[in-house]
């Protein structure tokens, strides 16, 4: 166990990636490992990359590797894989394009199926970022497409958003759809070169004038060209502000405490959860479905008859 | 029993009101009451009013209820009182203007105050609806002040959803605050005399050929001018349109049967969450809280030890 906290810490790519398997897996040592990571963690700055797409986050994301690498940084970036409508060739070009980092010890990617569900995405991102965060990266990125409730969850994970839009046609329905809208620190139009970019700068501004953004810290927002390495240093500029914003004010430390108060909470859920499942199962609770739905029976009855099964399994 | 359920059956307003009061304060009759009433249930067309503050969505239900009245339906309309910083001076005259409704025994008005929890207003509501539903009202409309995901769950309860805009500064960006762009079946563009009317209506109409919509119903678009009672009759064929829709396409009763389920699920994860809290206290987790600050425990540990709590709880 020793020996493979040293590699992982040298960020031995072999020892990362078992590590995460064995988290996805949730392999019987899983605990045990996150209880060896957690006195590892804190010293990563953990950014989410979020935004509809087509935005240019993947090329977004290899132009600031480009940038940070220079500057000496260590960077672990995490991809989650949308669910189809969304997963095309387009994505998987943009992995391919990643591949050039595979031999560079100071980049670690990951991408990661969308299991479909919140808590499952959200435990397994969660986890990667505490094995990369352990390993010693100086940066960690998280992509994902923003698109529904489940993009939510990168707020339980990061210390900064990037919301990454485009212009074009839609320009802030872009943002609508991304459902992000609120969890930006900085906004990033990228494809500036493109028709519409300023309009679209000036359509977030004024969304930013009328709802105050978050508390603190008023969002920025900036251009950047990601194919032709524009904007890539003000964006990096801006996320070290942030940084340093949530150092100074003591935001960071109480927005990690509460993102670890979520994951007890959302570990608890997965548990319950599961446990629901197999309560379902042994009990065949099919037939009182079948009487839900001729209303001789009300849902209230039958959660109250699983939970009553869910107390009683253990103490048979 | 048999008394009560008579005088409900007759839209007894004082009986209504106090099973509605006593399903909100989970009155040990409740479970019960609920049974009684689930056999009446499935003959109101539920219909979601939904929407930024300031749409005029209180007065554009005002002037449907002045409308359908008139064609002798009955009306049951459960409006969520929004919590801050949404709850002002304009709500609260809303409630007043509708107070003219008192003495009329075809119409139910019951306002709700926003819980805090979206499993709390979600069953509140829903409860409201099988009440209104079993007295035999044709229409309910359900009124929330569309921000975040709290009102998402209007689709779980719901025939049919109607979000209220209205032009002006933003115009889209209230589609995105609102955060219901994709569960609308009904865009009503409010205010509609408004300039910048037909420019939003543009937009939507924009939108939803990019987004195509719910899966077979391409949602419309429709103006109104609620204070001048204009257009209100044409959202009403609408609404009959989109009610014929549900019955013939079989839609409608699917869509009845997934609330049910989801309403059982809502309800376990109520049952639990009280568990989880009762076990909290119990146990003083505080102290572990305290550690995990300190990195000394992980959050899976913590669940873990709850989880363990709880079922070993009932077998003591």
């Amino acid at each position: 166990m020793k020996d493979w906290l040293t590699s992982l810490r040298q960020k031995d790519k072999r020892t990362i990636a078992q590590t995460i398997t064995k988290l996805e897996n949730r392999d019987p040592d899983a605990l045990a490992i996150l209880q060896q990571l957690l006195p590892f963690t804190g010293g990563a700055h953990v950014i989410g990359i979020t935004g509809p797409p087509g935005a240019g986050k993947s090329t977004l994301i290899a132009s600031l590797l480009a940038f940070l690498r220079k500057q000496d940084l260590t960077i672990g970036v995490i991809a989650i894989d949308p669910s189809s409508p969304y997963s095309g060739g387009a994505i998987l070009g943009d992995r391919i394009r990643m591949n050039r980092y595979a031999m560079d010890d100071g980049i670690y990617l990951r991408s990661m199926a969308n299991r479909g569900k919140v808590g499952g995405i959200s435990r397994f991102t969660k986890d990667s970022v505490r094995v990369l965060d352990a390993a010693g990266f100086d940066v960690i990125l998280i992509e994902t497409v923003g698109v529904g409730q489940s993009e939510l969850s990168i707020m339980h994970m990061t210390d900064s958003i990037c919301v990454v839009l485009h212009p074009g046609a839609g320009d802030m329905i872009q943002v609508t759809k991304a459902g992000v809208m609120e969890i930006a620190d900085i906004y990033v139009v990228n494809k500036a070169d493109l028709i519409g970019a300023s309009r679209l700068i000036a359509e977030i501004e004024d969304m930013l004038e009328i709802s105050g953004g978050k508390a603190d810290w008023a969002p920025k927002v900036i251009a950047t060209n990601a194919s032709a390495h524009q904007g890539i240093e003000g964006l990096w500029t801006l996320l070290q502000k942030h940084k340093q914003y949530l150092k100074h004010t003591g935001i960071g430390e109480k927005q990690r405490i509460k993102q670890l108060y979520h994951e007890v909470e959302e570990e608890l859920w997965l548990i319950l959860e599961q446990k629901c499942k197999e309560v379902w199962q042994q009990q065949d609770f099919e037939k009182r479905l079948t009487m839900l739905e001729k209303k001789t029976v009300t849902p209230q009855e039958i959660a109250k008859e699983v939970a009553d099964r869910l107390f009683g399994m253990e103490s048979e």
